[in-house]
């Protein structure tokens, strides 16, 4: 680091214009996240607090600023589907952050097609080339250092069915960069694509 | 997705020559963390199982397949500092993520400098353009939806203090890309750059 550095402690404040932790902890894979209520209604969010935990069994998480209608929905079902975020969808998984009622399917907000999945009940979007299936494992709230609860839910599933649209595989290899995956950065309205020339290569030591 | 999809179920096995699950969820923020143990000695590794949770305040989280050092330090001490993995630094990141005895200092193994904490006790990288000061909350060992324990634990911490190179900063806002942050991609060697070219915009409908 140089000599100039902006320090703060976050309880205390930033003392910049924006929040930057969003920036810093950026860009984020991006939970497009599919799932119902119990009388079937459904429900699709972006969650880009999220990531996998674990390979084998895959294990995912992701966490909700507030308990929306994903977090009320695994708990009353167990089950979502993950959905891969695409350049090619991103206008339409955009469309599926409004701020709406529980009431509105948003598939149909966007005009994506809900198909079927092969192990759990939840669909998952038919354009997007990757699904993951997913049964819930642990629902639980954050706390901060100091124990006390923050309004933010926390939701860790195990994925039970992969499917991968089979023009991704190469030799069958998934080709992550193939699939132009989109991720989230800080501020209102940043993310960031995924393209082959951002690749590079390194061998652990 | 198109009529061809290569459908597995993990448990059963995912019939490719590759595991494709890290490369489908990626490529993933590096959480590179620095810790210390009860007696002083220094660790420094990267976890790509890594991402944060929430804003106010800021939680990160972080796992590791089996309880490696980074585990049993936040166990001990309560405390690890996030480093960011920039472009510039890969090659000094990817020497800390060798699998060496406890009581090797990944600092000095990799040519790196400890720059003391303000609000903890565990230094930073000090080549490092932000650091994030941690305090863990919770330290838990995963389950499968099955219930069943995995040999993988999970560390959530609230970050209490934040260190940016003030170079990161345009009018006060922090720039994404300028840090050229790397992320951890799938296979043995996958690491994805984040350059200015690869970030649109899309504002919240």
């Amino acid at each position: 680091m140089s000599k100039r550095i902006h320090s703060y402690q976050p309880r205390v404040g930033h003392g910049l214009p924006h929040d930057p932790i969003a920036s810093i902890l950026g860009p984020r894979p991006i939970g497009w996240i599919s799932s119902r209520d119990a009388d079937g209604r459904l429900n699709l969010a972006p969650y880009s607090f999220f990531n996998i935990f674990n390979y084998r069994p895959p294990i995912v998480a992701f966490s909700s600023v507030c308990e929306k209608d994903s977090v009320r929905n695994c708990r009353a079902v167990g089950e979502f589907v993950y959905n891969l975020a695409t350049r090619e969808l991103a206008e339409q998984m955009n469309l599926t952050s409004a701020a709406v009622a529980p009431d509105v399917d948003e598939f149909s907000l966007a005009g994506l097609t809900p198909a079927a999945s092969k192990v759990i009940s939840v669909p998952r979007v038919n354009e997007s080339p990757v699904a993951l299936e997913c049964r819930v494992c642990e629902v639980f709230q954050l706390e901060g250092a100091d124990t006390a609860l923050i309004d933010t839910w926390m939701v860790l599933a195990e994925v039970v069915a992969v499917h991968i649209d089979e023009s991704l595989l190469r030799d069958g290899i998934y080709d992550t960069a193939a699939a132009r995956p989109i991720l989230r950065g800080g501020g209102a309205a940043d993310y960031f694509e995924i393209t082959p020339q951002a690749r590079f290569a390194m061998r652990r030591p």
